[in-house]
């Protein structure tokens, strides 16, 4: 969101900011059976309703609760069963155990979300008009929130992919669209060309972002080149064709114990039926099509196919370096296959070959880096429970870029980070390459 | 059910049986919310779903599809997602996922339900008039599918309370009902006594028994006495605060690394708060009373109380002798508090002191006996999936007797074995001692 | 040991029988390296080292040390590094983790037994001329401690050979001896018939017997047979040939799970080599014979067998009547092929074939019964820590009667009893067939 | 080693270095039993009988068997026995089962190195002569030979400790040597003040280093502190007694998870008797002393110490760029508390305070640094197998730098990078505080 929406009319603009997305979440379980929403097909996938109350529980807590004298939560427990990891606010009922709970029911978790979002509203009001004393980051920690929803969305798409994989009844979630000028030819794969350099990245804006895009700093990077589109379920076929999966030599060594472990054979979805790659969508099972981007690869994946092409996965500050010179308006919203589209699945690359910028920078899928999640340099948290939103997971993760088809229109900048552990592929998560030069 | 009835009108009989016995699963469940019919809570666990759906594939694949040349399944894959364990039937969707799948859904599981249910009234109609030509035995296999229904109406209850169980909300599954002479003082304990001899056990007669039961053999049995009542919740608190829980010297030793690790106290269901011993029951949470049967006890918890009190338990025959003993008329239906009784919950011996017979041999609580669970001599499981039924179980488990008040009533028999393995605890399971004399 | 030898003359006898079992166990040790003495490659398996002391410690906590005022242990400590599971003496080194110790080493722990030693036969001394006042069932003591240690002998070997198995060099404990008469064609199976009746099992004799023996007791058994000779490594060839490995019908459910988790094609120590079956043995690798009794087979695969040969296991029971009625004098020891014989492996049945009694009733092979391990009626454990030896492990395990090639000559009775889980393959352990009649 | 040594004569140095490097993995084990050489404590860990064939089989493999013609393995076995991970090589016997093996023995692994070391001379001598005409990177991989020895004579101790730490009788390894001018009193924490700019890390020298510290690159830093001596046990008791370890705040995620799975309550080693804190060494059990470094701390504890100090952790280039710095001359061997001073545990800061320079930079304890182990810019590893040395492994571990009480001296360099997963505590691995300025 633009800074400058808030200053003009902060309170009109973050009302319809919080309606919207709120809505957004509700739209999203549209498709969805009351018996969908309880499934959590494995620790890391939460149930469609415990996404719902968890986002809710989110403003409850951090804005409700403090600021709103008369509030009463509708249940005493959502405290203890919605909070996710906030060791500040309290204990967490076991995020392993969220697929056992059946109470409160969907409906009344659409209740607790009614009750809150009036009590929000009303809350922005009067925050507005003076007639409550918030703390003075009182828009920062709504937008925050609102934030915090849309990361769940997302999550909210992912996990139900996931949950309906499992069921060899292959339930659709949404009927397929036309996509217009679909071609099954790849794009031929060509390079940019970048020069070394001392470079800014991170967020200095007065805008929102997540504390872990923050403080700018310059980095160093030298001269290197990145793959103008996304790598192809056509080209992973011709990787596992080579054996790629069952040869050592192409990976990282906690890789191959974990493609040993797990049987993997093929990206994730993938199932091989009378000789023909099949894939699990959100839209049903159907051909993989070799023209689009290869989707729920690891970094352990990424990584051993960049290595069979003899090429690399690029750094973040390479990615962000090369997606801030694409984006001609730094406050413009970042342009890509999102989540609003209503694919929910990535889109093969348009066929404009003159063009010399990369292309799918933005949504369609998330894309691996080679850097570990850190902090950056001079890096802070917030203070109390809200300083456990990044920093306590820079450890053991590595950092994707982009946003994806399951990524909400407007959440993305050039400068987000996105984080998973390099064995996680229910992610949409694909590979763009990079070299040097 | 009395073989004396389908002699008379078996076609009008078992065509009443089969449509009470369908209709009481589905009372079963009028208290449920969608979402609570999907959860499995642990792996012994089945979801009232795939309870409902899988009673209703047993019809069809053991009556339906073999007989009625036109039946088609509603769905092809509900041979596969409903098949509990028949390897002989085909492959199954894997036990502990069964809490992964939310379609079919509760609607359409209901869907299924009605068109096998038409489809079978058919079968009965058209087997009974001699349209069709069934197995000679397709009587046997209809009773079987309805005695199997009822074991699952019984897995219904205890699946649900220990998935309710897991919610810190405590739902409450059906309000208390009032007990007529409800009394807070336990009947002190007496004892029968039973001469050596030997004695006939086993069914031999030409009503519905399951193979295991069969076929009806001698035992050789020494003098020994048997309780008149079921152990107490109080006499389980005496054990506690001797420290039954933590002193090694009572217990098995595989039991006593049970208690170890998982950490045992007391019974299951059982919680301490603020020093009052809590239970969650089917009716919600409530004190634990000191006159009802300890419950939700496992075979080494029942071995230990009783090695603790310098007694043992009973050998399914000393069980079986008294319970034929006990019942004036063996063609009679056995008494007690079933399923049928909405308690769902054992209830305290009758204050009648006077009376010579042993209490609560039927209903109530399931009985653990020291008689690891074996083939009868000249025990022959039936041929083909059918046989799969009961012997390939006959190891590492213990037989319990007597049916308890999440089974339906008239499903038991004086010589009905059930069988669990010695750490179970999640049915309605029990304790009543014996002794040499 | 014959009980009317100890009236003669029991501190001579005691003393002559301690110092030849106490070496035994030396010379057990004779061919292993150092380093063979520490090494654990299971939780069920104990390095030849913590066998070595824990016999010890058997007799300097049961006998030197309250018996003895001025007894020190070498090492405060062994009290806790060689207790096994003795609850009621304290508490023990983790039996996981007995293979992470190299101290007390191989010389230490000999030492150990030199001094015990020497203290023992000073007891035994002591008590015989009453110059102490040990407890009344002194002289039991010891005998229970001589029983153990034999118990440990052949545990030595079972675990030395499991530990062996792991090496691929395939070390060779004791070179393989000249078998006179070996024949490779195995005799043809032919069966006892025995009567129905009212039998008594269990042991009723002065002398030595372990407390689970006891109380002698009635059974009524029916008509049965038995196999004469023990099932041969060609019988298991040609149920491996038809598939006895891959098809669940003939197996009990934990059993088939067993099967598939641990990916079993063949008993234990087998492994094929360009399409002939070898198997790993005390004097090295080579080729099954066909003729030789099968071994190292669960219970899962001995009741498999039985099945799939349309025939069963024979109880306990049944077991004992007929080792009892082979044995022309009761009080003469039990004689076949033991781990004096220095074979270590079981041998082929004489080809004699006109006699008409069962062969290979004792020693080459435990033989598994179809009975759970269980209290005889009337059975009391002993008093103290002593009464933690048989009955605490009453639980999920199956008798074996007989004894093999691993025991010791003179250790086992018609009325012995031993037990192990039905998943244990690395004691020597084989099938012999029962029959209704 | 310097390169300039080897222009000379090289002979002759590389002679002398290869023996003497070689008898100093032999002179490691004089003071332990044969018992000691078997034993793998955890999967981590190996059996000093590996590490002595393991590093042998590396000089059989990659120098012996492609260059001289007529050389024969002592056993063909020892190649799938002692390989480590080198997949390139063939398969390997699972790393987690090294310690089920006591064949070869000690003393035919010793025999093993003298063969093989007789062979390594010849091969030395001929190649220098022009006898025989090794690859042109012959004396690399020699050199990558010894490095590789000096890596696993630092294993060996850091496993044996771990070994010896799991028995109660907690053996002593050497006996502790004085130290002089030992103190009690930790010299107070001070910082130095470096320069924001453009540095160069990573080895450009002509002399041996490993792949990984190459190549020399550019890094941007900004201006930084670093602590001028390491961390203490004292100020760990500290932060112990402040709930250090029971404080979630302190703690990455994954840190606070292991914490409470592993239930850590103080640095490995550590266990509190009688109210006061001990510490297992290689010279048996002693207190804990307030002025040593702390040591045995995984990834996770030094953030968290450096979190709850309000400081962070160094990034391996700040720490680089103040180790050349405090380093005279380049060519020099790094000075410290290495393993050849025999005392294998960390000595106070000396108490010379008017120093400038940080102290305890080389040996002592490997300090972590906040960097996750990563490719430098343009790393390529080597061809073939020996390309399998440090690349695969980048991922999930976090680089240490400076060496310890346990590195050979002379093995390590101001670019030289170790690294261990963030939950690693067997290595003798401490803190060093660094602060943005």
């Amino acid at each position: 969101m633009a800074s400058s929406d808030l200053e003009i009319a902060p309170s009109a603009a973050l009302r319809t900011q919080y309606r919207d997305i709120r809505q957004f979440s509700e739209m999203l379980c549209q498709t969805l059976q009351r018996e969908d929403f309880v499934i959590q097909s494995m620790p890391d996938v939460s149930p469609t309703r415990w996404h719902l109350a968890h986002t809710t529980w989110f403003f409850e807590t951090f804005l409700l609760k403090p600021n709103l004298p008369d509030y009463q939560s509708p249940n005493a427990n959502f405290e203890y069963l919605f909070n996710s990891y906030y060791n500040t606010v309290g204990k967490q009922y076991p995020r392993s155990k969220r697929g056992l709970l059946s109470r409160p029911t969907v409906d009344e978790v659409f209740a607790y979300r009614r009750e809150v979002d009036a009590r929000m509203l009303e809350f922005l009001d009067s925050a507005a008009a003076g007639r409550i004393s918030p703390p003075q980051n009182w828009v920062e920690i709504v937008e925050l929130g609102l934030h915090h929803e849309q990361q769940h969305q997302e999550l909210m798409l992912t996990d139900i992919k996931h949950v309906l994989s499992c069921n060899p009844l292959y339930p659709v979630f949404a009927a397929r669209q036309d996509v217009p000028n679909a071609t099954k030819a790849a794009t031929p794969l060509s390079w940019t060309d970048h020069a070394q350099g001392v470079y800014e990245i991170g967020d200095a804006t007065p805008g929102f972002a997540f504390d872990n895009e923050r403080p700018r700093h310059r980095v160093l990077v030298e001269r290197y080149g990145i793959a103008r589109r996304l790598t192809t379920n056509g080209e992973i076929m011709e990787f596992i064709a080579d054996g790629g999966y069952r040869r050592p030599e192409h990976w990282l060594s906690a890789g191959w114990a974990t493609v040993q472990e797990q049987g993997w054979e093929a990206p994730l979805y993938w199932l091989e039926r009378d000789g023909i790659w099949m894939q699990f969508t959100l839209s049903g099972l159907r051909p993989v099509e070799t023209d689009e981007p290869v989707c729920h690869v690891s970094y352990y994946e990424a990584d051993a196919y960049a290595r069979w092409q003899g090429h690399r996965l690029p750094t973040e500050a390479e990615w962000e370096i090369i997606a801030v010179d694409s984006d001609d308006d730094r406050t413009a919203m970042a342009q890509g296959n999102f989540a609003d589209s209503g694919h929910y699945h990535p889109l093969a690359a348009s066929p404009s070959a003159l063009s010399q910028r990369p292309k799918q920078l933005f949504g369609d899928v998330w894309e691996w880096t080679s850097s570990s999640y850190a902090a950056y340099p001079g890096y802070r948290p917030a203070d109390g429970a809200l300083g456990e939103y990044n920093g306590k997971f820079m450890c053991n993760q590595y950092v994707l870029r982009g946003g994806s088809c399951a990524t909400p229109a407007g959440h993305v900048r050039a400068t987000y980070r996105n984080f998973f552990p390099p064995d996680a592929r229910w992610q949409f998560s694909g590979i763009r390459l990079a070299r040097d030069v």
